[in-house]
């Protein structure tokens, strides 16, 4: 019976999956070198603890299920919940800053879309309970950066487009907008770059039906650097100090040297409404496509979910929009590591015998080909034989197209108990003892 | 709103974090240096694909779920089904033989106990297509050694107990139980060392109604060696030469110079009917854990998922069992890498101001320490500095701790553009240019 694989997941083959390697590798090294250390939950969790951050809505877009005891249970569409459980039920014996990331494969029951999976991986990076608000904001996007730059991604390519949630909430208070709006009005100017200008404009007219808010709005996202902010809304203390927090951010990360790849951008704003400071996405230059990661400020993150108020900052990175965009500027093949197979073992004479063996023989070639790279596999190495029929070059060639440091030959020497091993670099042989060479992977 | 974990998941915390990727790296390198090639499939596949290999039973422990497709689906209860499938979808364009390993993340709807979660990781390898099926399954057993090798089990502290589902085949044909009955045999026998004696002659006599049937499979379950089984049985051809098989395996494990790990034990049956050739399972020799892994050969694996009929042997080994044995034999903690801290950046007179900074300010010595830590990490190395608010002394103390190769100090010497550079190790501390050192960072 022939089954398929279900849409919108991936089969991993071994080429695929040296690439998800590399992807998944690099983000831990940047990780670690930042001081960020790993942790991991569950795949599942109770349902209505995806719905505490994310609201109802959420619902929709979770494979849930119902265990054998009747709990309400879900995969996991992201692992920000899961810190904040985590880090609650250690708040008092954890050392502050937490800094912690995490390389969760997360669900998502939408219909699958380019960039878009149901099944993914993504890269997070949180810091909680910094007192520098503003250096733990800036190491968030340095590390976000470190990342781009490892990977060959210039400040040509990707730009990480920064705002604030603090500064749109003071702006959308000067312009006149009542509060209980803003959580709606977020969600819908979230979506501007998506939509098309006259849609865009229709939906915000339904949401404020004064013009010339609407319009005040707009001309705001539209702004190009915090000083035009400032110019804007001078008189305004609450936007003042937002935009300074902001200008303090980006001061931070151009002592860092990373300010080539930082931009000012009022139109970023995030969706959910859970975000309280700075917010920022990294966009590809060229523009169409998805945006390669999100992150920004949530201090009320660990109070919702019933611990205490301490600040928190982070970014969420997926492996899909990544891949395409690696892809696009051929920036995988080129980097991923090369295979390394330290040593090939070989036979002259006989090819290997690879029919049955009788139960009882004498050490044949053959005999010693494996007895040689079993005792190099238990030293450490990589090490391998052919498991085709074929004579020495045949063999020497697979050594060659495997990337073999040494080729081992196992012919007429071995009578005098000696090895003939060649280097695939320089192309010298030379004859080793037996044993020396046995005792020498020992120590 | 506090939300605990559902039972039987595991929060890993950044030290639990640590052991669990010790394990999984120790599972990855030692399949890397033996040939095999890393593979992974979903999370979820349709379920009837795991009734497959496992019989509609398999259904009552799997977490299954709707999509809102209206499709059957389940969490992986175990890898293989999907190796099958994706085996199957290339079996003409991949080189055989295909040798594979995976580490998937596995689940299980049951009641957690000691050593068995409802969500766990297991090591998988397998070999298919090889042409000479006794190397291969050598290969298996061998791979497995290595990595108990690897971590410090020795033939002391754990035995491969090795059986074949063919030699028991034979044996029962011999003794007379007919064809239709074996498969629900396996699963009993399989339980034998489980269960008290006596329940076990219940249950035997309850299938198998003639007794002195049943004492024949009660004495060859316990037969001590491959002579013993060939004295006992010696005019059956079948079994002579599932014997002679299970003794070649054994003599290359012999060759490659792991045979004290391997003992022969005919109560290694495995439950599952799939098995055809040789089996064998990992047991701590104080005996009182499940098993550590188990395996063996299944060649009709390809053809219950539709492909065509191609030999293939392997093993599982769970992350839960084993861990509990480390932690037994106490070889985690001193196993674990230690953490490399590249470079501890201080500050001499001005404890590290945490508190707000201004929009512009001059260069602090708080400033050059963020700058050249970012500098350090963007050239890869691992750098940190102290977020708390204390004096020099402290922060060497942070840094020992830590466990930084080299302290970097910025004091009085930074007006004349210099560092002090303390080697953690030896104590001794040299005066650098800035400049130089940024410029040999590039290099």
């Amino acid at each position: 019976m022939k089954i398929p694989p279900v849409k919108g997941t991936r089969d991993f083959y071994p080429p695929d999956m040296v690439r998800r390697n590399w992807i998944i590798d690099g983000w831990k090294k940047v990780s670690v070198r930042n001081g960020f250390e790993e942790y991991d939950g569950p795949i599942f969790e109770y349902l209505k603890m995806f719905q505490i951050k994310s609201g109802d809505e959420i619902v929709e877009q979770l494979f849930s299920f119902e265990d054998r005891g009747g709990r309400d249970l879900a995969l996991r569409p992201e692992i920000t919940p899961t810190l904040a459980r985590m880090v609650n039920q250690q708040i008092n014996s954890l050392p502050k800053p937490i800094k912690w990331f995490s390389v969760p494969r997360l669900f998502r029951a939408e219909r699958p879309q380019k960039g878009r999976l149901r099944e993914f991986f993504q890269w997070n990076i949180d810091i909680i309970g910094a007192d520098d608000n503003v250096l733990a904001d800036a190491e968030v996007i340095f590390t976000t950066i470190d990342y781009l730059q490892e990977v060959g991604l210039s400040s040509k390519d990707v730009k990480v487009k920064m705002s604030s949630r603090k500064l749109l909430a003071a702006v959308l208070r000067n312009i006149g907008i009542p509060e209980d709006k803003h959580d709606a009005l977020y969600t819908l100017l979230d979506k501007k770059a998506k939509l098309p200008p006259k849609t865009f404009t229709e939906m915000l007219d339904k949401q404020v039906h004064d013009s010339k808010q609407a319009n005040k709005i707009k001309a705001f996202m539209e702004l190009e650097s915090v000083p035009h902010v400032e110019k804007m809304f001078s008189r305004d203390n609450e936007v003042v100090m937002a935009n300074d927090e902001l200008a303090e951010v980006r001061h931070r990360l151009d002592q860092m040297g990373v300010a080539d790849y930082c931009i000012f951008d009022p139109s970023i704003v995030r969706g959910l409404a859970y975000y309280t400071g700075v917010v920022f996405e990294v966009h590809d230059v060229v523009g169409d496509l998805r945006a390669i990661c999100g992150g920004g400020r949530f201090d009320n993150l660990l109070h919702d979910f019933g611990g205490p108020l301490i600040p928190a900052t982070g970014m969420g990175m997926g492996d899909c929009v990544l891949q395409i965009l690696f892809e696009q500027k051929g920036l995988i093949d080129k980097n991923l590591p090369e295979k390394q197979l330290d040593y090939f073992v070989a036979t002259v004479d006989k090819p290997l015998n690879i029919g049955m063996a009788d139960g009882v023989v004498e050490k044949t070639e053959e005999d010693i080909v494996v007895q040689l790279t079993a005792k190099l596999r238990l030293a450490g190495y990589f090490a391998t034989f052919s498991y085709k029929a074929g004579g020495l070059s045949k063999q020497l060639k697979e050594a060659s197209d495997r990337n073999a440091g040494k080729c081992i030959i196992i012919g007429e020497e071995f009578k005098n108990n000696q090895l003939v091993v060649k280097d695939m670099a320089t192309g010298k042989q030379e004859l080793v003892d037996y044993d020396k060479f046995l005792s020498g992977l020992k120590s």
